[in-house]
């Protein structure tokens, strides 16, 4: 059970859609940050990469609901669905992905523990395999977002659902419907 | 020098300045969560207090550029002014601040860690001092913000000037105009 009376019944509204219910002018820019670093249109990262970093992230943190849901998004919106969440998850470096994006993940992984962390090495070896100067700063940014999505999440002790249906029926729906509308 | 090149000039630019003008489409909820975070009425946090909260969290993530902005924001708009910053950042347990604010910032020392460490004891705590859950679900997305922005302008390696003229000009400016306009 929550820490704080959210006014939702959480099996219909679990992890982050009770606290995004309880207070709608937080929910408001917390929805578009979400929708412009994971789903807008962006020149070179898709919404499948997007979702991966955002992942991969939340399973540092150990973020059960957050790790649920996006990995669910991203299986749905890339190629090899699920199998790559689960390699990258569960070693980077030998994960098949581009080096490009494995050198985006080490600066998310760093961003994880600090911004301190990131350091001139990992960003040259990211440039190096041909990461952009956006790209750079989208993983900087999804990776700092998600470190506050999980801890708002679990910091309120919301309930994360077990079922692994939840989040691909979730996921359905916000590759249909996109974050604003959740 | 910034990882990226973010088009501007860090003199004029310090900090989040950059990245914010580096990337709009995401500056503009990023700025609207600040607003109403730490600015927008409130039933009983001023924006004093909520502004403390921010420059703790800042400090305990030693981000230079977002405690010394906070910290100038929070003694701005404090009757006891830097003072009871200075203090509440060198020993919570002995800073003469209420019982509710000295709870709701531990809890947001807790979130800063993981949003796991955030116990029902601390929440109980918060609520025998009075605490409202409105209050204790705003200190751990403020807490959870900063972890964000924190990282947000470290990640990206952006420089943070030494003399506190320039956090208090603009502390100024956030209690003129608010974070919309910045």
């Amino acid at each position: 059970m929550a820490h704080i009376d959210l006014g939702i019944d959480e099996k219909t509204h679990p992890g982050i859609n009770g606290p995004l219910t309880y207070r709608p002018e937080t929910a408001k820019p917390l929805g578009q940050l979400a929708e412009v670093l994971l789903r807008a249109p962006h020149p070179t990262l898709t919404p499948g990469e997007r979702e991966l970093i955002a992942a991969y992230v939340s399973g540092l943190n150990e973020c059960t609901f957050c790790c649920s849901s996006h990995s669910a998004f991203a299986a749905a919106q890339l190629p090899t669905g699920m199998t790559l969440v689960e390699q990258v998850r569960g070693d980077l470096s030998s994960a098949p992905v581009s080096d490009k994006l494995r050198a985006l993940l080490r600066i998310a992984a760093a961003v994880q523990r600090s911004g301190r962390e990131v350091t001139a090495e990992l960003v040259d070896a990211a440039r190096s395999a041909g990461a952009t100067d956006l790209e750079i700063h989208d993983t900087v940014l999804i990776a700092a977002a998600f470190c506050m999505f999980n801890r708002y999440v679990d910091g309120l002790g919301t309930w994360a659902p077990q079922d692994p249906e939840v989040y691909a029926r979730s996921a359905e729906q916000i590759v249909a419907r996109g974050y604003g509308a959740s």
